[in-house]
């Protein structure tokens, strides 16, 4: 059983290489332009209500995978699913980042932490009462060393 | 450019067709079970220690899409990207489940939403700092009709 999926739009940011690149929109005060295609432009109605927005976005400079991994907010392997490295068996990357603005098939969003150019799958809305668990435990991201940056 | 995904395990529901199924993980207790192929197992060391996990799923039995859809929680259309309808340009759906347990490539979750035989894409940890907006304002849905259940 395989999947094919297409582009459906392209997502511009400050970011060429990885190398000083937020690793996490958490960390980024970023803006980037999300560029969805114009056979897709109807599909962006009733989106400015929303103040976040989930990206999903192929994660197309990665290639290969391991299933062991040192995150980057870490010192020690972990298993990949339990981390949100880049490279995996299915390059799918997903970013919550800020709506500041929507119009023209265009968004721009604040908090961004992809690569230029980077492949849009698809948009969904964030819905506080789906998406927000603020109080859920994070394993071994509560207890990493505090001395890093967010910054990869 | 496209992008070939392949299912990395097999989610386990009581839900057999979509009426009856909770439209969102935050309307159910039902449990599910995660099935992750044996090739991947590895790579589920460290999940844990985290009490929810994010779900990347192919929405297996959609076909085709809309670009203006109703939303079930709602009374008019909408762009498709301002909703979760599950038929998409890429049929990706996405689900934050409690995790109860995980032993034997085998996770039970609680807050599941997808039919039964889902082939699963990728698991992510989900880590508050990064997920976690409880005060985003989502557009129609704060406005939608009150007499909703939840249930399609």
């Amino acid at each position: 059983m395989e999947f094919l999926m297409e582009p459906i739009g392209i997502i511009r940011t400050p970011f060429d290489d990885r190398k000083g690149m937020p690793i996490q929109p958490r960390f980024s005060q970023a803006v980037g332009l999300v560029e969805v295609f114009e056979e897709y432009a109807q599909g962006l109605q009733d989106l400015e209500g929303f103040s976040h927005v989930i990206l999903l976005y192929a994660l197309h400079r990665s290639s290969g995978y391991a299933l062991r991994v040192r995150p980057y907010l870490d010192d020690v392997e972990r298993g990949l699913f339990a981390t949100r490295h880049p490279c995996r068996p299915n390059p799918i990357g997903l970013s919550i980042v800020r709506l500041l603005s929507c119009r023209d098939q265009v968004l721009e969003v604040e908090g961004i932490d992809v690569l230029d150019g980077t492949p849009l799958l698809d948009i969904k809305p964030y819905v506080p009462d789906f998406d927000a668990r603020p109080d859920a435990r994070a394993g071994w991201y509560d207890h990493r060393p505090t001395d890093r940056d967010g910054y990869s």
